[in-house]
């Protein structure tokens, strides 16, 4: 990573920049890594469980939790300037979990690697208050995503996912197929498919190979407030 | 609360305290107050939300999520010495979020108010950052308890819970109505009742009105491992 790029990137980013002195602010700049993944392409599970801090400069991350027989919950989604702290869960001392993290399309990222994050947080108690900020940040967003999950009708939940991702995209045209879908959502395909027909019946959506197209955004939103 | 039990308390709980100068020890020992709560009281709702920080001095408190249908999940407990921080969830400005809160027996706890903490984060950057990975813990915590109700199967969940209970009480004869073992693990009262009869048939338990008693804790335990 070029020192300048790293510079605007950490300096636009990092809220604790300014406070670093210019030893750290080079060890910052000298040790950070561009790193690209594919899309679907996992990272945050076994041997690069903590890899360090990211900084997602293209492109989207979605954070899940994965069971032992491989069943996904998801948690949180990282978009551009996003900073994700849970994949530099070594250097918290008290969190004590890890999340799988999977590129959702093509992506970049600035890595600072764990240990250069962790020296730094030991010498350095604003950026060691940041990171856990960040990581209440995410507790926050956990304890949304839990709600949802446990508390939310399913027709909302799914209703609230096509017009996100339609305001996302900028495009009423979806490119999902419904295992996308119920992995995104947490649920069984079998319960997206009955859904989305369900929609379809009320004429909110039509649905074709591999994608679904909004055709009352009004009327698909009622659902979500149900 | 008087001024020696105060210092006692708060040099014994908060690893902060020796990094506080004489006027914050000052204000906090003045500012603290006993509360009491009966058992099944909450507390963490509505305009008691954001009552301060708590240090539980006897009993235990519950700590859940509710739905707007009144449906909870359950996320920890806290016992003797255990410090709740997001019962000062307005102090911490990446919480977004509110738990309920309930005594689970007889309970007294210490308070430092809302605004008393706040000024003392504000002060004292050692106070904010115990007050963040305090939150980082129970961060944790929920993670857990989320794996535990999306993942595990319920017979290992009440295998799991009774024998807990066991261990914590010091009794086999444990003292719980079905109704009030479905709230503590989220789910049905038919659910318990129909595993907990199941465990019977397994002559893990013996059932009688209002109690369950362990005959088998070694089998009991097989339940956890599956």
């Amino acid at each position: 990573m070029l020192a300048d790029e790293a510079i605007t990137l950490f300096g636009g980013t990092l809220p604790f920049w300014p406070q670093l002195d210019r030893q750290q602010k080079e060890t910052l700049c000298t040790g950070a890594r561009t790193v690209r993944f594919t899309a679907g392409q996992t990272l945050g599970r076994g041997e690069r469980e903590c890899i360090g801090v990211l900084i997602v400069t293209a492109g989207a991350l979605r954070v899940y939790l994965t069971s032992d027989d491989g069943r996904e919950v998801p948690l949180y989604r990282l978009a551009k300037n996003d900073v994700c702290v849970l994949s530099a869960a070594c250097v918290l001392e008290h969190i004590d979990f890890t999340v799988s993290i999977e590129a959702e399309s093509e992506c970049s990222a600035a890595v600072i690697g764990a240990p250069a994050f962790a020296r730094l947080c030991a010498e350095n108690v604003h950026a060691e208050l940041y990171a856990y900020k960040l990581a209440a940040e995410r507790f926050s967003d956990v304890m949304w995503a839990m709600q949802q999950l446990l508390f939310t009708r399913f027709d909302a939940r799914l209703a609230n996912f096509l017009l996100e991702e339609r305001s996302r995209t900028g495009s009423p045209e979806l490119r999902f197929t419904h295992e996308l879908i119920a992995k995104r959502l947490g649920t069984a395909r079998e319960v997206v498919s009955r859904m989305l027909k369900y929609f379809e019946s009320e004429r909110c959506v039509s649905l074709s190979r591999g994608g679904i197209s909004i055709c009352d955004e009004a009327k698909l939103h009622s659902f979500c407030k149900r």
